[in-house]
């Protein structure tokens, strides 16, 4: 997608060197748009970990990428199977980082390690390309969704749509998995409108989402993510849109903490409520989403403390609970199948339930 | 209440002047604890607009005494109905501020002239006594409820309340509404535990719930608004107690913006949810509060700007969006009856229905 009219992806490889690995700082939006340079699988790790890069597929193709990086220093079995332990570890929750280390592997393990640096390379290289492609088909599915809405709507009515987070282009190598349809709305002429939510902790709505959605000109309203229900209630929203890190094969839907709840006002509302996910994102192993997804607990630090931009223009960090309280940060949630209307993947929109699956991807 | 075991009420006259009106500047808690003099009926509607003092019962005792110091520059007919419009108009969601204003109008348009000031400071103060009063007698039936989950845990094992936003001591003008039973509880030796929703945008629950529950020493962990859904899922909460600035005669409850995701949460998980409020907050006229009760739209820059502790310890405002995204920040909602377990009184607990509310209250 774009910034200020040029064309970006989420990562890509230095054009001089050839081997090592931009990503945007995603820390520093919307105020500061900082591209990073990775050398090392560890500075990759460390990217993960603090979510310099986040968003489920977008942590798969960086991880992609770190075990190239790993490679380059060392092409043994055992730097192999460490590195890609060592980086499969960086975050518990999204299944796409641990299905690209599973695929680079398949791919690398009879790979002769004199040749494994090349098949890294090219395999990262696919996996991120195919990332892009994915989400378009995505987004055109999704866009048929929204079509349907808008015949709906009044003439100059907008078609409201409420996101939480971001899965958006910068969470995934391009175009966004919930907000592919969006874009691809919106640039077909249709009047979309988005409702941000800012998502806390660590607040992607507000800073990632708003910043996608401006700068490719949507138009989008910041809501705090206390207030989805009682737009709901109010008939302001046509359609909500969310991404996911991880689907079980019975359809629930890990997201970021606080998806569930908008997933209940949806339901209460009846809103449509769909998820839009590349089908590695899929985990065939898990039945039951909330006794068996792991969920990550992030730092106490995330829910004491905010980030933003001070009168003065710099960076800054405040302290909002009072000193000596302790806080929890859960990541994710779980959003049981039953609350979903529908699941939307490349090969199209299936019910959030195992049939529905199973249907668009028979061979599994 | 205690602070650093000094008694305190959140609004008192000044002990010289015997006229002044005192409250906390709740909008510097948790990081500096400030106390205000105001002078005039001014100054009250300025202390209630920008939420110096807020919380629905506390709102309507400081105006009754912002009536009194109006009554001191001008006791006319004209001054006493123009003054308590103004006053009324400050927040428009809160019924007992225009409960207090009533009330104080009855007994002050017979009343002479020349005697409204002492029948305006003798008015207001029993406004106070009986909030007071009321909120003890709604944490002693709230706190019938805690004993009742408290036999059902094991030796140890903490009870888990989640509230929402402020409904305690500092809310009103003695011991809260949804914090009263709390406090009793934990002072009676019951192992309580408190999540804390954070209480976007302008984290009354980080910073003055937080405050409050750690100077009594009320264990207590805050956490961001979206993740109660979550913790319910996993056995983490066993009962969710808010306050409420408004109650239908139907048992619909307009109560701090996210109230209804939570409750919509603790109906999906059977957790019970109840609402602690004095009589004083139910609206008697209204029967359906999702359609009838006007929501307060604050400033988007509640949304856009959140306030903390910086690292050099003073308070700082920074941003949290985009430049360019703009922001919208309904301050209520209303959670419908049907997912209300009951009512908390002053007179005793009751079904969140008609039904229940006139058992409790026969005579209106």
């Amino acid at each position: 997608m774009k910034i200020n009219g040029t064309p970006y992806r989420s990562v890509w490889l230095n054009e001089k060197d050839g081997w090592s690995v931009h990503i945007f700082d995603q820390t520093r939006l919307p105020f500061s748009l900082d591209i990073l340079r990775l050398t090392t699988p560890q500075a990759v790790a460390h990217a993960i970990c603090t979510m310099q890069v986040r968003g489920a597929p977008l942590i798969g193709a960086v991880a992609a990428y770190g075990l190239a990086l790993a490679l380059r220093e060392d092409a043994s079995d055992t730097s192999l199977e460490n590195q890609a332990s060592m980086l499969a570890a960086t975050r518990p929750t999204a299944i796409n980082l641990r299905w690209a280390i599973e695929r680079m592997l398949t791919r690398l393990r009879p790979t002769p390690p004199a040749q494994r640096v090349a098949a890294a390379y090219e395999e990262a290289g696919r996996i991120c390309d195919e990332d892009a492609a994915q989400n378009e088909a995505i987004g055109h599915y999704g866009l048929a969704l929204i079509r349907e809405i808008a015949k709906t709507k009044k003439a100059g009515s907008p078609i409201n749509l409420l996101t939480h987070c971001n899965a958006g282009w910068i969470a995934t190598v391009d175009w966004g998995t919930a907000l592919a349809p969006i874009y691809m709305a919106h640039d077909e002429g249709l009047n979309v409108h988005v409702w941000v939510d800012e998502t806390r902790p660590r607040n992607q709505g507000a800073a990632l989402t708003a910043w996608e959605l401006g700068s490719h000109g949507v138009p989008h309203t910041v809501i705090v993510d206390n207030a989805g229900g009682h737009l709901m209630q109010h008939g302001q929203v046509d359609m909500v849109i969310v991404g996911t890190d991880r689907v079980t094969r019975t359809g629930d839907v890990a997201n970021k903490i606080g998806t569930y709840l908008k997933a209940l006002a949806a339901h209460d509302n009846a809103i449509p409520f769909w998820v839009a996910l590349p089908s590695t994102t899929i985990d065939w192993t898990v039945a039951d989403g909330v006794q068996e997804i792991p969920i990550e607990e992030r730092a106490a630090s995330e829910v004491t403390h905010v980030s933003g931009k001070t009168a003065e223009g710099s960076v800054a960090r405040v302290q909002i609970t009072p000193d000596g309280s302790s806080a929890a940060n859960p990541a994710f949630d779980v959003t049981p199948a039953r609350l979903v209307t529908g699941l939307i993947t490349e090969r199209g929109t299936c019910p959030a339930t195992a049939q529905g699956l199973r249907s668009l991807f028979p061979e599994i």
